[in-house]
């Protein structure tokens, strides 16, 4: 098969994500709500210690999380590694994540929803969308992570598999079999997390409409985030 | 907290899988039975198309399986995308699983064993060893990951989450929960792999002995390998 190396950095298309950065350096300002628009990414600069609280408006809505270590293109929160550091394939309050060199680096300190969130799918991305039948350029997490990150001067060496947050990917206990649900959270939910090391966070409002994980009969909409005072 | 940036390229130490490829490129005899010694890792090239056959001559050995497409360093067979593609957290015979770019990659076109394998688990590593309690270097699979690779004159630029053959990771409750058990395989058991595109195949044999997965009261052992004709 002939095809172009693959370069992980170069996103596959673009939207307002690389224009719109929270700041130019990704600095935000603590106890500012920001708003990440619907379909879009948004990356944050976080200290050792500092919580970001990430809100659902609406409910329905995914959010797919990341974060990697300052300084760092290859150190970053790893779902698979944190499965083992958790002995779990679900995630649950008090909960804390590693990087991809097992080291602690988000707590869930705080959940206001119902807990459920995904931890074992890969993000959405062009390929995804062109397997569900899109036949156009279609938004995708992989390239609002490549995005949020260029807009703050900054990459990652690697697509990591996400913190998939409100995501219900429920698995049948005896198969194995998932299934792509609707959230189970409600408006106004939000989940509080920690940050053990000094890193860049990404969140991205997943543009998922060709399946039901940011729910049925509904648009992708906007999530919002704030820093707390460390 | 003060550390070099993370290189994914170095191994933080050596066995004897760097020294001792299966030939100066990579590239088999076809028909012949190659040795990969316990805890080291051998790589391959395989055309597309063609079949390896992977066998467990003592029953109770893993193998952390990974594979490149030839050229690329960034695209590779990944776990996280073969759960979409399979729509289920577990692997049977017939499965085709997928590489970051969604692209079919491997096929297990026969299992001669019970059929219990881990597509979950981030491979071993240094960090997992001095976690559970080793003080001294540690073989793991992703420095024989690595090793194997430099050992052709490759690389890869991100540790992916290995296809792990034989390992029994039962998700045993409602909550998710995770153990680390014994293979349920025996002596001559094998799977055979067919290939969809020109790629380096690396296979580790697991040297995780600080946990059951190779077995209890039993020391990790070698695996054996054959590629088929075309």
């Amino acid at each position: 098969m002939s095809q172009q190396t693959y370069d992980p950095l170069q996103p596959d298309g673009y939207n307002d994500t690389i224009k719109k950065p929270i700041s130019e350096d990704g600095i935000a300002v603590v106890g500012i709500r920001y708003i990440i628009p619907a379909r879009q990414g948004r990356a944050v600069r976080l200290k050792q210690g500092q919580i970001i609280a990430i809100h659902n408006p609406k409910g329905n809505q995914v959010c797919d999380f990341f974060a990697i270590i300052n300084g760092s293109e290859s150190e970053f929160l790893s779902m698979e590694h944190s499965r083992t550091a958790l002995g779990r394939i679900y995630v649950k309050e008090g909960d804390i994540l590693v990087t991809n060199l097992r080291r602690p680096l988000i707590e869930i300190i705080e959940d206001r929803s119902p807990g459920v969130h995904d931890i074992l799918m890969a993000c959405c991305d062009h390929a995804r969308y062109q397997q569900l039948g899109a036949t156009e350029y279609h938004d995708n997490c992989a390239d609002n992570l490549r995005m949020s990150l260029m807009a703050i001067n900054s990459q990652v060496k690697h697509i990591p598999s996400p913190f998939n947050i409100w995501m219900n990917i429920p698995v049948t206990k005896e198969s194995g079999e998932i299934s792509w649900d609707p959230p189970v959270s409600s408006a106004g939910d939000y989940i509080r997390l920690k940050v053990y090391e000094d890193c860049i966070v990404i969140m991205t409002a997943c543009p998922q409409d060709m399946t039901s994980v940011n729910g049925v009969g509904v648009q992708p909409c906007e999530l919002e985030f704030e820093l707390e005072a460390l």
